[in-house]
C-alpha cells in the first residue's frame, strides 16, 4: 500500500473584489463591531457577474497544474466539493475535464460531492483512498473545493465569502494523512439548507446551526480522544497536536470551538488543564450537555482561559477565513492554507487537527502529519506558490452599495439563462477564467484572462462547448 | 489489505405504482410499437405523491439491514448516488441517518454522489476503496442509489422510471471487484443536464445523448482492453466476460451498445469475431468514427449480428430496466439485479463487465468477478431477498390519465412547501416509507407503513425531525 498518502501540492484563488466588513456595518446600520468583533470578521469576497464556482475552479486547477508543473495526464483521479449548485445533474467536474481533455486525458474518475460546507473533505477523503486502493494507477488524484456563499439582505449576509481551493493528491506527501484518527458524527438536522431550489439563498437557523457545530465538535473530540487511547494507550488532549483547523463560518464560532475543546478536555480529566483554569471552569463541570450548549458564562468563561492556547495552535490558521468569509467547502483548508503561509518553516514533524463540519449535518475531525518532502512539493514551495499575502494586497475593495447591487444582479442572473456578461476583466488577475455567456439552451461559456508575461498569450480563447 | 472487496449484499425497492408502455402508447397517439420496440420498455414505475428518494432509500435501508441481519452499528460508511435533489446542500445521506442514530450510531463517513446517472457508482467505487484503504475500521460500507427519473410531457416522457437500490459493502464478496480492470471517459458535453433549478425536469438532446453514450463506450471498451492485454498479455473481446451489463435509460440503446462492443471487437481484430459477422461487418470496416455513428446500416447489421450473443451475454440483465425504466443511479445495478435473479445458480467463478454512463459527462466500464460466499452473503440469498418476481407481480397498473395526473401534482409539489400529502398508503407495501407532510420551514416528515404480520406492528410512528 502506498506510504504518507496525503496532499502533495494546494493553491487557492479568491475573486478579487470584497467589501470590508466596518463598511458594511455601517451600511447596513448594525452596531459598531458587530461583524468585526461580533462575528470576528474583516473582508468578505464575492464573485462579481463574471465568476462563479464554475470559472473559479477552473482558474485554480490550471494555476496548480501550471505552478508545479504536473502534467494533466499525470491526473487519474478528479473530484470536486461543493455546495453551490448551477447544475442540478451536470458535475462541477465535467466542466473542469476541458482542461484535461485537450491533453487527451478522459480517463479520469470522480465527481461531485455534496452536503452544505463537508463535500471537500469528502472528496478528499475518497482521493486519498483511492491512492491507497488496489485501484489506484500510480497517477494524481485532485480535490477541487469550489463555492461561492452568498445571503439574502439580514443578519446572515456578512457570513458570506467565495473562494477555490485545489489539493494534489499522492503517497508521500507533505501533509499526510494519519488515517486511524479520524472520527465523524453524522446526522439529521434542518440547521442551514436549500430546498428553495429557485433561489441562491440557503435557509439558515442561525442559533440551531452554531448548537449543531458544537454538539458534532464534541461528538467527533469525544471519539477522536478514545480512538487515540485506544491505539496508543496514552490520554489525549489539546497538548497532543500542535495546531487545530476548524471549519471557519465566521472567527467567533471557531474562538468558541476551540474554548469549548478546552472544555471537553476539563470535563474528561481536570488534571489535563492547568490549576487556574480548572479553578475557573470548575462552576461548569457538572452541566448536561443542552446546558452547557446554553451557558453564555460558560462560552466566555472558557474562551477567557483558552485564549493563551487558542493565540498558539489557532491564531496562525485564522487569516484567509478572516479576510474572505465563508468559502463553504474551501473554508476549512482556507484556514489550513493560512497555516501553511504563517508557519511553513517550523511544521515539519508536527501534528494537525482538522475540524470539517457540513450542515444537514456532516461533520470529522482528523489528523494530519505534517513532513519534510522535496521540492516541489516541500512545504516552503507550497507556502510560495499560494502567495497568500500578494492576493489579499491585490484585491479590490468596493463599497457596501456596489457590493449589494452585485449581488442583486446575481441573484436574478441565478438559474437564468440567455445572457451575456460584460466580460470586464479589469478586476480579474491575468489567468483567471471568467463567464462570458449564457446561451438559450442554458449552456455556460467561459473565457481565460491572457497571461500578459507568460508563455500563453494566446490563451485568452473561449473554452468551447462540450461537442 | 482486505481481499475480494465488494458487494455482500443487495436490495431493490421500486414503487408499486406503474403505467404500461403499451397503453401509454394509446394514451400518447403515439404509432403502435413506438414505446414497446422503439424504445424496448414493457412497463414504467413512478412515485405517487407520497414517495420520493427519500423515502425510498429509507425503504430500500432498512429492507437491506433487516433481511441480512445487519446490525445498524456495524455500518462504517454510507454513501448515496442520486441525481433527484430535493435540496441543494443537505444530502440524502443524512435523512438516512435517522435510521443510525437511533442506534447510538452517528460515526458514518459518507456523503451524496452527484453527476447524473453515474452517482451511484462514484458512490461504489468510495466504498470499496475505502474498504481497501488505512483508515478502513472494519465496519461495513452501504452505498444507496435512489432517483425518480421524470420528464416534460414529449418523446422523453416514456424514459422514466423510479427505484431505490441498496448495496453492502465489504472483503470476502461474493461480488468482487476486479479493480485493475476499470477504464474511464470523463468530458464536458450538454447531452442531458438539469440546469431549470425549479423544474424536476431536465433538458435533454436525445440524439446527442446517445451519441454521447455510445462514444464513452467506445472509449471505455478501448481502454478496458489494453489494460486487460497489457496485464495479462491476451487479447481482450467479448468472449472474455460472462455478462455484460449497461445502464439502460431504455432497453434499445442496450442492444445498440452490445452490436457496438461487437463492433469494436471487428475493427480491432476481425478473427475475433465468426466468418459470417466478419462479411456482414466488412462493409463498415472503415467508417471514421462520427460516420459509425449516423451509420443506420451499421447500427441494423450489428445488432443483427450480435443477436445471439445479445440473447447469452445480456438478456438476463434486461428485466427489471424493461419493467420499471430508467432509474437513473439505480439503473445499472437493477440490471445486475436483474442478471442475480436470472443466474444466481450459475455465476460464481464467472467475469461479469458493467458500464455505468451520466450525462454530462461520465461514464466508466469495470469488472466484477463472482464468488461463492456463505449466508447470508450468497448469491442464491441475494436473489432471494430480492424477490424481484413477487415484487413486479404485485404491482398496481395505473391507466396513463392517471399517471399524467400524478406528474402534474408531484411537478406542482417540486420544491414546494407547506403541504400534507393523502398518506394513502393502500398501494404501498408493508415497511414502506412515505412523505406525509412538508411544513412551511421545507422541512419535510415521513412514516413508514406497518408491517401486518412481522415483529414490528408499531413501526407506524413518524420519523421525526431530527431535533
Amino acid at each position: 500500500m502506498a506510504k504518507d498518502v496525503g496532499i502533495l501540492a494546494m493553491d487557492i484563488y479568491f475573486p478579487s473584489t470584497c467589501v470590508q466588513q466596518e463598511a458594511l456595518e455601517v451600511h447596513d446600520g448594525a452596531s459598531k463591531g458587530k461583524y468585526t468583533i461580533g462575528l470576528g470578521q474583516d473582508c468578505m469576497a464575492f464573485c462579481t457577474e463574471v465568476e462563479d464556482v464554475i470559472s473559479m475552479s477552473l482558474t485554480v486547477v490550471t494555476s496548480l497544474l501550471d505552478k508545479y508543473g504536473i502534467d494533466p495526464k499525470q491526473i487519474g483521479r478528479l473530484e470536486v466539493g461543493s455546495e453551490t449548485v448551477i447544475d442540478k445533474s451536470k458535475s462541477i467536474k465535467t466542466f473542469l475535464m476541458q482542461i484535461f481533455e485537450k491533453h487527451g486525458n478522459t480517463d479520469i474518475e470522480g465527481v461531485d460531492s455534496t452536503n452544505a460546507c463537508y463535500g471537500g473533505t469528502a472528496a478528499l477523503f475518497n482521493c486519498v483512498n483511492w491512492v491507497e486502493s488496489s485501484s489506484w494507477d500510480g497517477r494524481y488524484g485532485l480535490v477541487v473545493c469550489t463555492d461561492s456563499a452568498v445571503y439574502a439582505e439580514g443578519p446572515a449576509r456578512p457570513t458570506g465569502g467565495a473562494a477555490a481551493i485545489a489539493m494534489l493528491i499522492g503517497p508521500d506527501a507533505p501533509i499526510a494523512f494519519e488515517s486511524k484518527l479520524r472520527a465523524s458524527h453524522m446526522s439529521h438536522a434542518y440547521d442551514f439548507y436549500k430546498p428553495n431550489l429557485a433561489s441562491e439563498y440557503p435557509v439558515v437557523d442561525g442559533k440551531l446551526s452554531q448548537t449543531c457545530y458544537l454538539m458534532a465538535l464534541d461528538s467527533c473530540y469525544k471519539q477522536l480522544s478514545h480512538k487515540y487511547e485506544k491505539l496508543s494507550g496514552k490520554p489525549f488532549s489539546l497538548s497532543d497536536a500542535e495546531y487545530f483547523v476548524f471549519h471557519s463560518p465566521y472567527n467567533k464560532l471557531v474562538q468558541k470551538s476551540f474554548a469549548r475543546l478546552l472544555f471537553n478536555d476539563f470535563v474528561r480529566d481536570p488534571s489535563s488543564v492547568d490549576e487556574a483554569a480548572q479553578q475557573k471552569l470548575e462552576p461548569y463541570a457538572n452541566l448536561s450537555g443542552d446546558e452547557s450548549y446554553q451557558s453564555r458564562d460558560l462560552e466566555k468563561t472558557s474562551q477567557q482561559v483558552a485564549k493563551p492556547l487558542f493565540d498558539a495552535k489557532v491564531q496562525p490558521t485564522t487569516l484567509i477565513p478572516k479576510e474572505v468569509g465563508n468559502m463553504y467547502t474551501a473554508s476549512i483548508y482556507a484556514a489550513f492554507a493560512s497555516l501553511i503561509h504563517n508557519r511553513y518553516s517550523t511544521l515539519a514533524g508536527k501534528r494537525i487537527i482538522l475540524f470539517s463540519y457540513g450542515s444537514g449535518l456532516t461533520a470529522t475531525m482528523f489528523s494530519l502529519q505534517l513532513r519534510d518532502a522535496v521540492h516541489p512539493f516541500s512545504l516552503s514551495n507550497i507556502a510560495e506558490v499560494m502567495d497568500v499575502d500578494g492576493k489579499l494586497k491585490s484585491r479590490h475593495e468596493f463599497p457596501p452599495e456596489e457590493f449589494v447591487e452585485t449581488l442583486k444582479l446575481n441573484e436574478h442572473r441565478y438559474g437564468a439563462k440567455e445572457f451575456v456578461t460584460s466580460k470586464d476583466t479589469s478586476l480579474l488577475s491575468p489567468g483567471t477564467f471568467y463567464l462570458t455567456e449564457v446561451d438559450s439552451m442554458y449552456r455556460r461559456f467561459y473565457a481565460k484572462k491572457a497571461i500578459e508575461n507568460g508563455f500563453a498569450p494566446t490563451s485568452n480563447g473561449v473554452i468551447a462547448n462540450g461537442h
